[in-house]
């Protein structure tokens, strides 16, 4: 097993915690390469857009993943489908298994996204205080209508199966984001979530249950486990929690 | 060759367009299900969350695609991974080709969505006019700020490249929707792209050359292209584009 790199953000959880996750549970040797001076500097160069690439296609934008003798690997999405065999998180390995949990996973990174505007409905580039007002009247929705949306959807795919797991009879990666998912949203909009929680028991169970696996336990106990804070993806603003 | 079983709302191009062309490029057998009554009656039951799915994992949303025996595929990028081999539209079909090609499609999906919601930046179930403010504010970072962020990006690419496809020598699912990309951003805002075209000269002959493939010119002067319009992912918006 050749260690796996990651690059990602050094001080947030934000879209590499889905990969972490993944492999924290398996304990596959990786290394959190931007966590270093040396390797936040690597990983600024690579997606320096006027810098000059050592890669033919490199990756946009952070989390990427080197694995075996692939090229730079970017999305979380598409990372997770290539890793997942490699870390027993895929279900049975099957075509079927792989692109439904991928579809899954699909869907998660849409949420995810939809989280962050709500943060900044305007622009990726201005402060989130230079653009409260649209915040608020986005987050409005997020939290009535598409955090709803997706969160009964999954619920409605867990109440058809007996594995309290999305897909197939194990824990898949898919899973596993789910839990931080779950733990991000319950961080940044706790009384939305409050409400929310009271009709997705079968997700809070998964989330419960996740918790609990030995390795993800060490993991949250650990400090590479960093803490939610309002320059992540999950932002706790008291004023778009309502 | 099973017949393809393509659903997506029948009145626009919209995310289904990216499959439509993949489809018409190959000129593999498909149906476009929607664009009959009982077609479209059907979608609307199989993403209807309060009806009863006979999919274990039912679609979230449109489109949605049934290949062989495989369950309902949804997400763009996910059917054109499946469906790309099968097309011969994913390069040499190694790994790693096939992940670099997926890679890139995530990043076009990426920008759809930021595109969609540049003339949604508040809620999807509000219409344009009451959230026009907010849409100006916000459509002025995606012109000035991320199409051009995307387009070099995928510029650059070409630019290291002798046959002026994205990924290996042939084209792949990916450029052709590259093509329906700058076909629909030019649509929405062709001021912004008058500015931003004088900077992605290799993109516009991949746009060119895509539009030349035979099966693509006989598609596009078909009655099975849909013109744009108001209802669609690209709008245009005089007070939009400046």
């Amino acid at each position: 097993m050749a260690t796996i790199q990651l690059y990602y953000w050094p001080t947030i959880t934000g879209r590499g915690e889905f990969i972490r996750l993944a492999l924290e549970d398996a304990k596959y040797p990786y290394k959190d390469e931007a966590r270093t001076k040396e390797g936040l500097d690597e990983m600024l160069s690579v997606i320096n857009p006027t810098a000059e690439s050592p890669f033919d296609i490199p990756p946009l934008s952070p989390p990427f993943v080197f694995i075996d003798d692939l090229p730079p690997l970017a999305h979380v999405a598409k990372i997770l489908f290539v890793l997942g065999p490699r870390l027993g998180l895929a279900g049975n390995n099957s075509e079927t298994e792989r692109a439904l949990i991928n579809q899954l996973q699909l869907s998660v990174s849409d949420i995810v996204s939809e989280v962050h505007d709500s943060h900044h409905p305007i622009a990726t580039s201005l402060y989130y205080e230079d653009q409260k007002v649209e915040a608020a009247r986005r987050t409005h929705y997020l939290v009535n209508e598409r955090l709803p949306k997706y969160l009964s959807y999954f619920e409605r795919i867990l109440a058809k199966k007996t594995a309290n797991v999305l897909v197939g009879d194990t824990v898949t990666y898919v899973d596993l984001s789910i839990f931080h998912l779950l733990c991000g949203l319950k961080y940044a909009y706790p009384k939305a979530m409050a409400r929310i929680e009271a009709y997705i028991p079968r997700l809070l169970e998964l989330k419960r249950s996740v918790a609990e696996r030995p390795n993800i336990k060490a993991y949250l106990a650990s400090e590479r486990r960093l803490a939610f804070n309002e320059n992540d993806l999950f932002r706790h603003y008291s004023e778009l929690d309502l």
